[in-house]
């Protein structure tokens, strides 16, 4: 299934805080051979390392992972002066506004995986979470023959709906879902650094809203859950509400659930769907998959951020406390537990890029 | 209404953290005079300030107020030696065990007003929340008819349900309640120090389980929004679903609720309903009752705990982000903040005793 | 003393951190009534609560204490456009780049006392610390007389900076001084928010360097611990090395001194020598004056910020842990806190205004 | 060198954290077998994984790195009835006081290597740094001759002591060392858990003392970079300063030192000295040990514990900002980083006993 020779990539906004984690899930990657590290104009020409670091001195690389020397010593180009035609694959990280121009100039040549909202709501657009609905790849085929484009644009979700529909889809499989609930206490790093979460505004203090937030949510999670029927999606009918806040954690958006079920079922069938789900994609071996999509735990004070968000290197979604709901019908409640800069971004988009490779579609 | 002259006071536990803040609340107190500070057998003697001081020479004194140099030099007492009628009224700031025991051993004598879970359940015992169901207070005659005693025992509830059932109930009395969704962040104060929360545990996290708490939740919300019929309280019918989280913030509890009306609502008139909560209570302006209840906030990003956690000195519940909540019938969602050390705790047990005086119960 | 009328005045940056904390400072001051908000041109004219209202409906008023109505309606002034003959005296809380070019607009007409480091090194400008060095506010004439001004400026110094010598005038003047090591350790309200300090960037760290900042400490104590001599100050020979570090906390900042004193003193005397020290100057009853310059702790855990920074509404320095060093000669070593927004900015800028309208100054 | 066959070790005190510390830093080891699992009377008898597990289900394992399985199952033993002989090596990593008398059961037979600060101070025992002053350990054989044992103590210093001593070695050796003030910012971890930091004292603060911590640095400093002549060490003519602090930081003590050397230096000499101090030992190429003993980093920002702490699995001491120093006579000053649970602790234990391993010692 690996592609010979290795497959031309780009990353756009490379040396955004999205773009460095594409550094880190594609160094080294048996399938990508990064060829160019897309920025501003303002950066185009300098060496990696130079780009991400200020007059001051202090060098902005913002991931655990260090950065790898190749990278740091490779040149940055100008992303909106990239010649798309020489990729066999682009990695978007580039922010909404400048998402939508940019992708818009790559994807009639090339396949773009990206971690923006541009082109999310789009009719002829899958947001692909892998295990939970790639069966919505082929969707791709509409953008290409409706949009003439040779290329065409999957994006990722918003990253507090990546670990929701991974704990939900086995529910929704195995035993119908009537309507979620959800509080989010999300992660600094989701807010990204532009300008991001000031340090006085969260020390000692929780911020209880998110711009756009709620709403992405409830959309995507509708539009993740649905079924392809032909050339379009038929979105789950599912009432969602979301709660989404911002706590002092670093990585690891949490979020407590209560979902009423389409039948009942008990907290360990709820716990055994969860913990069998997605051994199909699994199956797969992909190079960035995790061995287990999502892991449930027994210790009633698990899942935490920084105990639990590194479980196969962020790539698990992990679910603790599964019991029963008071309130909604056949309700189940639990908390999960996602890495949002992870699974819930660049390295979730290459574990898509590497699904579309193996499917034949990239 | 103010009684001449100032009663007699003891304050059982005096030594810990609830019992600290006892210290503040009842500081320069017009109407109540602490004669007595009981602790353990081992602090009796010493002057406060000695008993609170390690052996290391660090000072446990926790308040952000400083301790007052008439209580820093009072000697503590012996709790469990005092006799029951030197004082008019008791606070007990003990904890759960220790509190059963000592708190019957006041009870039969003076009235006993306790933040202590001891009492809480039982069919005899009013749980107060001043200004959402002081009605209840004449449930203590049952206590003293029936277990022939001349005292009574009237715990506040848990830090938690306080801030809920401050928000809930002008919705209960307006529209009617359902049901409640709640996912709680509570501040490290809620823990206490024998052992609380360690810096470790929470430092870059959130603890998404504390032992015990979200059956207290459901369990005194019905209890407290519940009506008095006779001799008997009869809980209100009402599905409550808490999911009870730790995270890095010193006081302020934040609540995230949906809830569903008994008839459809607007948030503004949701809104209006929680602005004007409470008047005939604050009216009596009682010495520690706050102007307003329920403060409703319009800034989206508010309430936060650090900026309004002190509104009213803490004893202002506050709300933001009243919208409609599209799963529950009827749903209405939105944030609460309440002071777990302030109305939470000792200062809210102030509060009630200040009630029991003016209604000549105590 | 207290003038009559009160005194006009405008406070120049009056949307920012320093410019908040001044609307704090001069709320209901008897002396000084503020005339005029002034802020960049693209505020001018608008309300000052819409002026800090971000178009996310977020308020950025950043202070503890909440604004004033007067304050919240009052329009806000293009800054650059203010007659300066309108006012009695000009309070500046521009940052350094542009505080040059407005201080010089205002200074030839009224006085201007300043929070930024444009002018704090020119050989015609005194730092003044209320209590310390207050017998350097002649100089001022100078500047009149060599520059042709009516009015004159007078800045605060930098904030890390101020606490140190309010601790280390009375070695000083009791002991002589001979050299200082100072380690830092400053919250994140001194960074400002322009950016400031990121809150990835100080969850779980510490920052080991503040731009310039070590330089400021060291050029700015030597001149305010010198001697007026005539038309000029001479610094003290005194070789100052810092190390300033950032931490995660909010206000107050902290540092561990060692110093080599004239001749040899014990931790007894050194403590004397602060809590006897500047008496004279806080019997002048001055409005922002503290009642004690320097309050030193006994208790070895002290002082700490989130405990100790608001000692006297943060205009008290607080030592603690006074004892002998091993290294310097004569050394004796001590930690000390600073209330860096409090003290250290707008609020020991009025302090300074009001000294200067004591003396006839202004 | 590798020893065969392995050698079977016991650790005393392995359900604490220092315990857990060498848990990881043995699993898989080449050379050591774990072959016992000493803990209290309490313990005995129950698997490792439940020994740790509270009452409450949560589990208490504190460590980044995962319990292996192995150990998990492991029962553990009553350190106290363990038999001495049953092992070719002991790591103790009790608190003190019990430490004293269990590690005095155990030498008499068996070398130990300690954590804990119970024989530091004694004549005939050497406190061993790896890389730093190594060539003390045959002092051990003064210790079997004069108490007539076949094992031996050796201690690793406290974990403040460790950072500073990497970096001080290579500039006594080169330029001959005569004064250090230094000011720690230490990470939560050093304190424990028995009962450690409290989250309300440590949340937006900084503590200004920890007990005993300076005389500790002051006094080992001084011996670990003597000179072992004939049967005793010498310590180092060192006046030692130290101010010790904690800060809200999990992992990583940071410390800003400055120095007076024997001869003027510049900042690059002491980042070279720095730089290739210790490759005789690193070239050793123990299973533990990192390829480098020292690193010095350009970025004026550097090091931060959380982007550095893990430079070479903890076992590498990290410095910056090396600058002269106004001060002290040939003064330099420079940051220091060091991690103090792994370098500080368990594995900069097993560090030590692999060298007394491959020099026959053990």
């Amino acid at each position: 299934m690996s592609p010979t020779p290795r497959k031309k990539v780009a990353i756009l906004g490379a040396t955004g805080v999205a773009g460095q984690q594409f550094l880190v899930s594609l160094r080294a990657h048996p399938w990508f051979e990064v060829a160019a590290l897309g920025a501003s104009e303002r950066s185009a020409g300098k060496p990696y390392q130079a780009a991400i670091t200020e007059s001051s001195g202090q060098q902005r690389w913002v991931c655990d992972e260090p950065l790898s020397d190749a990278f740091a010593s490779m040149p940055v180009a100008d992303a909106a002066a990239l010649d798309p035609r020489a990729f066999d694959l682009v990695f978007s990280a580039v922010e909404s506004d400048a998402a939508r121009v940019l992708e818009q100039r790559f994807a009639p040549h090339v396949p773009v995986v990206s971690t923006s909202s541009a082109f999310r709501y789009e009719d002829d657009v899958p947001i692909l979470v892998p295990g939970v609905n790639h069966e919505h790849a082929p969707l791709v085929k509409r953008q290409q023959r409706e949009r003439g484009w040779k290329g065409y644009v999957v994006p990722i979700p918003n990253c507090t709906t990546t670990g929701l529909v991974v704990a939900l889809a086995p529910l929704a499989r195995r035993f119908g879902l009537r309507s979620v609930i959800m509080t989010s206490m999300q992660a600094l790093s989701g807010a990204g650094r532009s300008p991001g979460v000031h340090s006085m505004d969260i020390l000692d203090n929780v911020i209880p809203y998110i711009p756009k937030e709620e709403d992405k949510v409830q959309r995507e999670t509708a539009k993740i859950l649905g079924a392809l029927e032909g050339d379009r999606i038929l979105p789950m009918e599912l009432p969602v509400s979301a709660h989404c806040n911002r706590v002092n954690v670093r990585d690891g958006h949490m979020e407590c659930v209560s979902a009423g079920l389409g039948r009942a079922a008990s907290p360990e069938e709820v716990q055994e769907a969860m913990r069998s789900f997605g051994r199909d994609f699994t199956d797969l071996a992909l190079p960035s998959s995790p061995p287990e999509l999502c892991r449930v735990l027994d210790d009633p004070y698990r899942p935490q951020p920084r105990i639990d968000r590194g479980t196969n290197d962020g790539m698990t979604t992990v679910v603790g406390r599964v019991r029963h709901d008071p309130v909604l019908p056949n309700g189940i409640k639990f908390v999960v537990l996602s890495h949002n800069t992870k699974l819930g971004a660049a390295k979730g988009a290459t574990l898509v890029a590497e699904y579309l490779v193996a499917r034949g579609l990239a």
